[in-house]
C-alpha cells in the first residue's frame, strides 16, 4: 500500500513557486464559494510522524482565510473530555456548514497507536473502526465533504527527517521521545496503518496516501487534492440545490466542473517508472530455471491441495506484455483437473445485470484448485475508469470493495498472488509491429490495442492509484519487469512459490 | 424494540380479501416496471420461528410472477460452500437487475444463532456485523433495493404458534427440536436480535419489524411495505435515468410517487392505544409518594455522582401532557449545581449549520450531573418528520443515528431514561381550554398547539415507529399514562430510581 509513496516524487522550488500563486487563488475562491454551501469540510491528516502533517496544516492555515477555518489537534483526553463519551470532543469541534476544519491527531490516533503497542485487543479495534465509520458516515450522509490524507515516509526517510528536525534549533522541539519510540516500531506501525486505512476507506471518505519526503511535492499534492475534492463537491451539491448555489461561480469551481484547466502537478515518477526494465534472462538459464521452478511449484501446489487451500492468481498488464504466455507456462506445473484459466473480457449480458464483482465470485473454485484470472476485477479501476465505462464514484469506491473481496478470500485460506506485467511503450510498439507481420499472431492485435496505447499516460495514473490503494500486506502486487519475457515468467513462478511457502508454513511477512 | 410488535394487530378475513386483490395487481405491475430497471431487489426475512417468515415468502411467490423471482433459503453450509468464503453462496444467489430475490435463513442466521448459543465471541460478532454492513452497503451503492423484515412474536405467542403447527398434520413437519430449543432461549434470542437489528440497520437497508401473530395483518404489512419501498425506489431511480424508465408508468409506480391512493392497511392498534389511561393517583397518596421518591432519588443520584456517572433524562410527549410539570418536580431531588434542564425548541442559526445531533452532543454534561432534555433529538423523527422539515431519507436514517448516539452515552457509563407522556385527545382538548381560561397559563397555548392537534394520527404513526426503532434493551422508552398527572409523575420518579439502581448495582435486565 505504501510502496507507491516511496518512489521519490519531488518538485523544485521554482516550479512550486509558479504553481503556488494561482493555486492559492483557486483555494481562496473555493473557500468563498463554500461559505454559501449547506455543508462543512472536514480534512483529516494522519500518518507517519515527520511526514509533514503539521506543516500541511500550517500551510493551509496560512493560505486560506482563517475566519472560515478551524484547526484542531488532540492530545491525551483532558478530565473534561474523559467525563464524556470518546467522540464528544470531535463532535464539539466539528465546523459548521460553509467552513473547514483541519484535524490533526484525530480519531485515528487511538486505533493506530493502541494497535501498535498492543493496548487494544481485536474486538476493541473492530469496535473502533465501526465507530469511526459510523461517525464519518453520519457526517457524509448529512452532506459533509471528508478529505483524509495519510502522509507517508519510508523508515529510512523517517529517520533522516527526524534527525534533520533535531538539528534545526527552531524545529528540534517537534521531535519527542515518543517519535523515536514509534520509529522503532515502524514495521508494526505500517501493518496497523494499512489495516486502519483498509477498514476506514469508504466511498464517501477515501484515504489519499501522500509521499511525504519532499515538502514541495507533498504540499502541492495536498493542496491540489483538496482543491479538486472541494470543487467537485460544491459542483455536485449545488447542481440540485439552486438555493444554495454560490452567487458567483468562481474559476476554481468551474475548473472542478471541467470548464478550465486548473493548476496541475508537474509529471512525477510513479511506481512503474521505478522499475528497471533492463533485466534480462538468457535462453539457457531460463530453460533450466523453468524446469526447476515448475517442479517446485508442482510440489507446493500439491501441498496446498492436501491442506484444502485454493490458489488465486491474477494477471494484469499492458497489451502485449505477455500475460497469456506466462499463464500458458504455468499450466504444466499443475494437474489440468485442478487448473482453470478465466479470461476476462467485456461482461456478458447476465454479468452486466449483476454487481460487477458477481462474475468473479461465481468463478471461485472448490478447495485445492488453482484459478488464474487473465485480467480481473481490476478492470473496474483500469479500463472502466480510463474509458469512463463507469462513474468516477464507482471506480473510487471500488478500491475498498476490491480490498474487501480479497480479504474474504484470504481470511478463508485462499492464497492470492497479483501480477502487473510492465513493458515500456517502445517495447510494446515493437511487439505490435511484430504481431502485424506474423500471420498466426495477427488476430491478437486489434484497433482497441492502438487506442489503449494512445491513453498510456491515463493508464499509468490509474495503475499507480490501483497499486497505492490495493497493494496490501495480505495481498500485495508484484510488478514484473516484462521487457524480457523470460525474466518476467521466472519472477512470476518464484513469487507464486514464495507466497505458497509463506502461507503453508504459516509465516507471514 | 419489540414491544410495538406485541400490541395485537389483527385484520379480519373479509378486509384481507378486499385488500388482497388490488394489492396483488399493484405488486405485479411494479414487478413489470422493475424489469426495465437497472437494479435488483433483495428481500430478507428474519426473526422468530413461527412468526410467518416462510409463509410470507410463499405468499409472495404465489402472488408475483415466478419468472422474475427467486427464493433462497440456507441450511448449514454444504461441502461446496464450506470450501469457499462464507459469503460466496449469497453472492452466487443474488438476483440480476430487474428481478427480486427472497432470502430466508440468510446472512443473519449465523450471527443471531451463534450469539444466542455463545459460539461467537464479541470480536467474531463485531466482524460479522461489519461483514454484513459491507455486503449490503456495496449492493446498495450499486443501486440495489434492500428490504429487511424482522418477524416478531412474543414468547407466549411463539409457544402457541408452535403448538398450533404441531397439531396440524400438514404443518407439523415445520416444527423441529431446534425450534423448541430456540424457544427456551427466547430471552437471550431477543437480546441478540435487538443488537443485530441495531448494528445492521443502515439508511440504505433499514429493518422493518412486523408483528407476526395474525397472518392477515403480517401478510398485508409485508406486502404493502414491499410495494411502497419498490414504488419509491423505482420512482427515485428512474427520475434521473430516462433510459431506464419503464415504458408505461403503472398505477402502483404512480401511487408510490403520490399520485393515487394505493391499498392501505386498515387502522391498527399501536403501542399508545395499549396504554390504560384510566390510572389515577389521589392527592394524598401522591404527596406521600412524592416525598418518599424524592428522598430515594436524591440518595441514588448522589451515589451515581460519587461513581462519576452522569444521568440523562429525556422527556417527550403530547402538547399539554405535563412534561414541564414533571421536570419541575424532579428539581428538588437534585442539587441545583448538578441539575440542568435543556429545553429544545427550533434550532439556533449556529445549530442549524451543524449536523442535527451536534446540539445535543454539546449539552452533554461532565461526570456526575443530571441533564434533563425537555424535548430532544427525537424531534428529528417526530416534528421534523410530520411537518416535513427534513427529507424522508433523513428521518429514516435518524433511527440508527439516534441508537448509535445513545449507545455511546451508555457505553461511556451514562444512565439514560426516556419518557413519553401520553394523554388522550379529549384530555388534551380539556387542558387547552383550561389554558385559554387561566390568565397565567394562556401564554403556553399557541396556534402551533392547535395545528399539531390536527395531525394527531400522523404523530401517532411517528411515535409508534419511534418506539419500535429506538426502544432498546440498553435505552428503553417508558410510556407514562399521563391523563392523571400525579400518576405520571410518580411513575417517572420510580422509573428513574429503578434505572439508577440497576445501573449502580451492576445488574442488567
Amino acid at each position: 500500500m505504501f510502496r507507491t509513496a516511496e518512489v521519490g516524487r519531488k518538485i523544485d522550488k521554482q516550479t512550486f513557486r509558479e504553481a503556488a500563486a494561482p493555486l492559492r487563488i483557486e483555494l481562496v475562491e473555493l473557500q468563498q464559494a463554500l461559505r454559501g454551501c449547506p455543508f462543512p469540510v472536514i480534512v483529516v491528516f494522519a500518518g507517519v510522524n515527520g511526514a509533514g502533517k503539521s506543516e500541511s496544516v500550517n500551510l493551509l492555515s496560512e493560505w486560506m482565510d482563517p475566519r472560515w477555518l478551524v484547526t484542531r489537534a488532540y492530545g491525551p483526553p483532558s478530565d473534561e473530555e474523559r467525563e464524556r463519551p470518546d467522540f464528544w470532543r470531535y463532535w464539539r469541534d466539528l465546523p459548521p456548514a460553509g467552513r473547514t476544519g483541519l484535524f490533526l491527531s484525530s480519531w485515528y490516533s487511538r486505533p493506530v497507536l493502541g494497535g501498535v503497542y498492543g493496548e487494544l485487543d481485536e474486538a476493541a479495534l473492530e469496535r473502533m473502526y465501526a465507530r469511526i465509520n459510523a461517525f464519518e458516515g453520519q457526517l457524509a450522509d448529512a452532506g459533509a465533504l471528508i478529505v483524509k490524507f495519510w502522509m507517508h515516509l519510508s523508515q529510512p526517510a523517517q529517520k533522516k527527517r527526524l534527525k534533520q528536525l533535531e538539528r534545526d534549533p527552531h524545529e528540534s522541539w517537534r521531535v519527542t521521545k515518543e517519535d523515536w519510540r514509534n520509529w522503532k516500531h515502524y514495521d508494526r506501525f505500517i501493518v496497523i496503518a494499512e489495516k486502519t486505512i483498509m477498514r476506514t476507506s469508504q466511498g464517501h471518505a477515501p484515504w489519499v496516501i501522500v509521499e511525504g519526503a519532499d515538502s514541495n511535492y507533498r504540499s502541492l499534492t495536498v493542496l491540489t487534492t483538496l482543491r479538486d475534492r472541494l470543487a467537485r463537491h460544491i459542483a455536485d451539491r449545488t447542481e440540485n440545490r439552486a438555493e444554495a448555489r454560490p452567487s458567483k461561480p468562481s474559476k476554481a469551481v468551474a475548473a472542478g466542473a471541467g470548464a478550465e484547466t486548473p493548476v496541475a502537478l508537474p509529471k512525477q515518477p510513479n511506481v512503474l517508472t521505478t522499475l528497471d526494465l533492463s533485466a534480462t534472462l538468457a535462453r539457457k538459464p531460463y530453460e533450466q530455471a523453468l524446469q526447476a521452478e515448475r517442479a517446485r511449484l508442482n510440489g507446493l501446489y500439491r501441498r496446498a491441495k492436501a491442506a484444502g487451500r485454493s490458489i488465486v492468481l491474477v494477471f494484469e498488464g499492458w497489451d502485449a506484455a505477455g500475460k497469456g504466455g506466462t499463464i500458458r507456462r504455468l499450466a504444466p506445473a499443475i494437474d489440468a483437473r485442478d487448473f482453470a484459466v478465466i479470461p476476462i473480457a467485456a461482461p456478458t449480458d447476465e454479468e452486466r445485470a449483476h454487481h460487477y464483482l458477481w462474475r468473479f465470485w461465481r468463478h471461485l473454485s472448490r478447495a485445492g484448485r488453482v484459478t488464474v484470472f487473465d485480467r480481473s476485477w481490476y478492470g473496474r479501476v483500469l479500463v472502466e475508469r480510463v474509458e469512463t465505462l463507469c462513474e468516477e464514484s464507482d471506480w473510487r469506491r471500488a478500491y475498498s470493495e476490491i480490498n474487501d473481496f480479497e480479504r474474504q478470500l484470504i481470511e478463508h485460506g485462499t492464497i492470492v498472488a497479483k501480477f502487473w506485467l510492465h513493458i515500456s511503450p517502445d517495447e510494446q510498439l515493437q511487439r505490435f509491429r511484430q504481431r502485424e507481420q506474423v500471420a498466426y499472431k495477427r488476430w491478437k492485435l486489434t484497433e482497441e490495442d492502438w487506442r489503449n496505447r494512445d491513453r498510456w499516460a491515463d493508464y499509468e495514473a490509474a495503475i499507480d492509484d490501483m497499486i497505492a490503494q490495493t497493494s496490501t500486506h495480505i495481498a500485495p502486487w508484484t510488478l514484473l519487469e516484462a521487457n524480457c519475457k523470460r525474466h518476467a515468467r521466472i519472477k512470476a513462478f518464484r513469487t507464486i512459490s514464495e507466497r505458497l511457502e509463506t502461507a503453508l508454513d504459516g509465516k507471514r511477512k
